[in-house]
This record gives C-alpha cells, sequence and structure tokens, in this order.
C-alpha cells in the first residue's frame, strides 16, 4: 500500500521497501531484523534506519515461519467462561498481554468435540503453549492428542501429577477462616457448604473439621451440611443449624452465596451479626459480600494471582524449563462487618 | 518430526511429506492444496490421497502468506470482562469459533496505553477484523489509527454513525416492562434506576415516561429515582418512593440488584408481592433474580445474541459487504414470581 507521492504509509510498509531504502537485497535486510547472518555494522545500521524511517512492521505470520514460535498462546476455558474463570483468564491475559504474546480464547462448554475441534485449530496456529481452566476445582484429565507444545493447568488441575497445574490453597483458605473465628473468641463454629461431590466442599470440609481438631473443638453440630452453592441453601440450612445447635457462634460458609442467606435467616430470626454469631464467607465475590447485611467477611482465592502464575509457569516451559506438578497460591481473609 | 519408521507421525507431516508421497514437487502439492494452478485431476487426487494418508495439516502462517487473511479476528473489551462482557464474548466466540476463525483476546481495561499496544499487535498479527465491546451501554469514539481493517463494536456503539454497531433495543425493553405491568392491571408505576449519567439509566428513563404517556399514565411519584446500580440503593428508594406514593402498585427497576433490594424492603415492610405491588427488573441475571424472594420477572437484553450477530456483521464486513449503522437486537421479557 503506497501513497500517491510513492512513499508507503506507516505501518504496512514492505520489507522491500526497507530494502530499497536502505539500498541492500530483501535477503540482506532480513537478516538484519533478525539478528542473523554477518554484515557490517553500518549496513545494519542502514536497515533499522530505513525501518524507523518507514514504520515498517515486520509481518508476524513471515516472522513465525523464521523462528518456530507463534508469540501465542491458547486459553481454553472448559466450561464456560463464568465468575471463576474470568479473573483467571484476565491474570493469564495480563501476564502474557504485557509482552508480545496474543491469546487465543477457545472456549470448550464442557463438549468434547468442540475441545478436540479448538484443539486441532490451536496445533494449526502452532500455539506456543496452551492454558487449560475450568470453574471447578476438581481435578480433570489432560488433554489429549496435544504432541509437544506445552500445557499449564489453572484453577482445576490435571489428575496427572506430572502435569504443571496452578490451583488455589484450600487449605490455607479454611485454615485463615477457622483461626479468624477462634481469634475472635469463637468456638462453636458450624460449616455450610455446596454438594459434597464438588472438590471444593469437601476438600474445605476436610480442611476446617481437621483445624477444628487442633483446637480439640467438634463442629457445633457435630458434622459438615453439605447441601448447593446457594442463597437458598444458606437459609434453610441456617434454620437447621440453630435447631441442632442453638448455642453456636459461628458459621464459616462454603461460598458467599451460602453465606448471605446464612446472614438474611440470622437476621430475620432477630439474631444480632456479628453480635450473637459471627458469618465468614468464601470467594469474596463483590456483589454478594457486599450486599449483604452486614457486608461479608469472606475467603479471597486470589484468582486473578492464579491466572498470572498459570501464565508465567507456562512461559517457563515454553522456554524449556517446565516445572511440573501442583503449585498452590495462597488465599487472603477480607474482614468486614459480619465477624 | 519423523519417526523411527521413517513415516512422519499424524499431525506433523510436512508438505514435502505429502509431495514425496503423491510424487509431485512441492510446489505442484501446494497448488493442488490451496486450488491454484492446472494440473490434471489425478494429480491433485493422488496429493489428496497423500495428504489423507500422512495427516497432513498446513501450517496457518504458511497458508495466510498465500491467502492474505489471518482467519483471526480480534475481540476487545474496553472495561474489563463483566459480567455484560462476557456473554457477548462467548456468543462473538460461537457464531467465529463454529468456523475455522480463531478469536484474539484483548482486555484494555479502559487503558489508552493498554488499547494502543493491543491494537498494534492486532495490526501486526493482521487480524481480519477487530470487535470491540464494553460494560456500558454508553456510546465510545471509535478506535483511531486502524487502516482498511473492519470493525464492530457491540453492546457499547461507536459515537460515529458510519461505524457499524450492535446495541441492545432499550426501548423495546421498557416497553415490555411496562406494557407487562398494564396488562397486569397496574397503573401507579415508580421507576428507580441506576445513576443519570449512564446511558442505559437515561435511556430506559426516558421509554418509560414516553411509553406511559401513551396511556396518559404519570410515574407514581412524579419522577424518575437515579440513583446507583445497586441492592442498598433499591432498599432505600423503596422507602422513598412509598412515603411519597403510598398507592404505588408496581415498581420497574433499571436493573436486578435494584428489583432485589426492593422486594426485600417490602417484604421486610409485610408489603406483599405482587399481591400488593409488582416488581419488575432488569437484566435476567439468574444470580441476582433467582435469589430474589420472590423470583423476579425481568428483561432478558439477550447479549449473547448482541456477540453472535456482532460476529455474523463483521464476517460479512470482511467479505467486503459491510452493513454500517446501528443495529439493534431485541430484548425478551421473563415472567417470574415477582409480577
Amino acid at each position: 500500500m503506497t501513497s500517491a507521492a510513492g512513499i508507503p504509509s506507516a505501518g504496512r510498509a514492505k520489507l522491500a521497501d526497507v530494502a530499497a531504502m536502505a539500498g541492500v537485497s530483501v535477503g540482506t535486510a532480513s537478516k538484519a531484523l533478525n539478528g542473523g547472518g554477518r554484515m557490517r555494522p553500518e549496513t545494519r545500521q542502514r536497515v533499522l534506519d530505513a525501518v524507523e524511517a518507514l514504520g515498517f512492521r515486520p509481518n508476524q505470520h513471515a516472522q513465525s515461519l523464521h523462528t518456530g514460535r507463534s508469540w501465542t498462546v491458547g486459553l481454553m476455558t472448559t466450561d464456560g467462561i463464568g465468575r471463576f474463570s474470568t479473573p483467571v483468564l484476565l491474570g493469564a491475559e495480563d501476564a502474557l498481554g504485557a509482552g508480545k504474546i496474543s491469546v487465543l480464547l477457545c472456549d470448550t462448554r464442557g463438549d468434547a468435540i468442540r475441545e478436540q475441534h479448538h484443539l486441532r485449530n490451536l496445533m494449526d496456529r502452532r500455539v506456543d503453549g496452551i492454558i487449560v481452566t475450568g470453574r471447578r476445582t476438581d481435578p480433570r484429565p489432560p488433554l489429549t492428542g496435544i504432541e509437544s507444545v506445552p500445557i499449564v493447568y489453572a484453577l482445576s488441575p490435571s489428575t496427572d501429577p506430572a502435569d504443571t497445574s496452578v490451583v488455589s490453597d484450600d487449605q490455607g483458605g479454611a485454615h485463615l477462616a477457622v483461626d479468624h473465628l477462634l481469634a475472635t473468641g469463637r468456638t462453636r463454629i458450624a460449616h455450610v457448604t455446596g454438594p459434597e461431590h464438588h472438590a471444593a466442599a469437601r476438600d474445605r470440609a476436610r480442611h476446617t473439621i481437621e483445624h477444628l481438631e487442633r483446637s480439640s473443638l467438634p463442629l457445633a453440630t457435630g458434622r459438615v451440611h453439605f447441601g448447593e452453592w446457594s442463597e437458598a441453601w444458606g437459609r434453610r440450612a441456617a434454620d437447621a443449624v440453630l435447631r441442632t445447635a442453638p448455642d453456636t457462634d459461628a458459621f464459616f460458609c462454603g461460598n458467599d452465596q451460602i453465606a448471605r442467606g446464612v446472614t438474611d435467616t440470622l437476621r430475620e430470626r432477630g439474631v444480632s451479626v456479628p453480635g450473637d454469631i459471627a458469618v465468614v464467607g468464601y470467594d469474596n465475590w463483590d456483589t454478594m459480600a457486599l450486599a449483604s447485611r452486614p457486608p461479608l467477611t469472606t475467603i479471597d482465592m486470589n484468582l486473578a494471582e492464579i491466572g498470572r502464575i498459570a501464565a508465567l509457569r507456562l512461559l517457563e516451559a515454553i522456554d524449556a524449563e517446565p516445572a511440573p506438578g501442583l503449585h498452590t497460591v495462597p488465599c487472603r481473609l477480607v474482614v468486614r462487618e459480619s465477624s
């Protein structure tokens, strides 16, 4: 694309234009740009000056054929892009996009055929690596049919321990919540959480029980209240807990929706939060945590950090320094008015 | 990459392997694949048989140099990927990804420097087109510095009417809500919404007033209650409305969070919803609409459809059939128990 005056317009100059202006062959101009080949420094400088003058930018596709790298990473979400995968995705995009790596988005929606279609496409495009993320913390089977492309699993770890997975520290999260409640004088702690077949519910419950046992404390109702990740379940469970153990002085809930349901029931029964009973949630989902009355103390999984670290691990693996195994990212406690 | 037996492994065969097996030159094999050049049908068939036998897949970068198309589209979100941009993004990815087009994700977070960085990157990668989406319905200035790459704006329209923008039909949404309330016998309708400086709040309010006027009805309180997009504002506004106009028989709210706050206040004041007062929200955000007591009747903007149509308009523009101007996507009414 050349303007009327014969000067190529900025950003669309071709390598041939650069070579012509520098008075060298296209091959020499190419070598000067890629840092390869032997040439006099003055020659290389003339090429670089021409690049500057013409606003030349190399064609990435041509470059990729030279370097064997596409500077592209696939970001595959396995079950829709939702509240959990979005921050992971943004964290990864942040770490990758700051450089010259672009992110190819693939949403497989848990459909094996879509996953294969996207994988084929990513292979055809010669991506340098793939980040796989999902909505749940349950381990997932590794991607199959991938040859020699580094993969990092974020949030949902691979079932293969030889793969690289970056996950949230559910144990640390449960400990933060329990320690906070103990430190504020609570000893009769109930645990209300999601479905038992979800790893997030099961793991947090187990770590809660084990950590309380270190202080020789049982759960207030003697058991975990597994149910759903919903406000409605939180409301029902709060009633059940108070019926079984009226002296309960704290609820640790598996997510913020449950915690919000619990606070609604407590308020409607005239129980003061945190005066009579403290409530701690999980997720730090601002919409829930801030709209709750009172606003919720909760555990933040640092999802964006999980995405960022997954991206950094992937970049290392692309540079032939893989770090296989499970990497955990610590949670943090966010204290608000409910505890 | 060739296995011990000298048979290239599936998916990594080179064009040279295909040519060797078909007994033709690499140039002929390339022409056979790209559909160009003249050759005997038997020759072309031999090449295609070799492709099949070797599981050969063409290198996209080499292909792009041939066709001048990268089969890649940039998806740029201007203010984070959130509740509104995610469905738009998924709708677009769905429409594009079903074919062989890949989506390059760029999140600019409203930062002009990040936007320029991403744009340069997209240009360097020779994307075939760009979809720009945002969180708000307010018009945004067009992207600058783009040469001859089609752009479609989704949800947040461009301020330039010559650009192609796909937006939600806020007028139709307001009409659906008002018509539903009138049809169920309500005549004293209050309108509580977000900040007046947001187009979504302003536009829905204007269309609500104009549509009520057609039935010779004023707003119950004589004015629009502008405030915040929050439950807390909904709770406060419900009190204010009932103080000013105790005979109010319906609330039409600018979003589901406000509507949920309104229903909470009504329930806590012993007002029956929908027995005494009907409540209609906006967004059909399931977390809010379903957790509300009772679950909310609301307006769904069909955000995924906005993304899908933006992608289809972009594909047409890439095929040199642009459709400039503002395209609106109809809303739909979702009736639940609050009305």
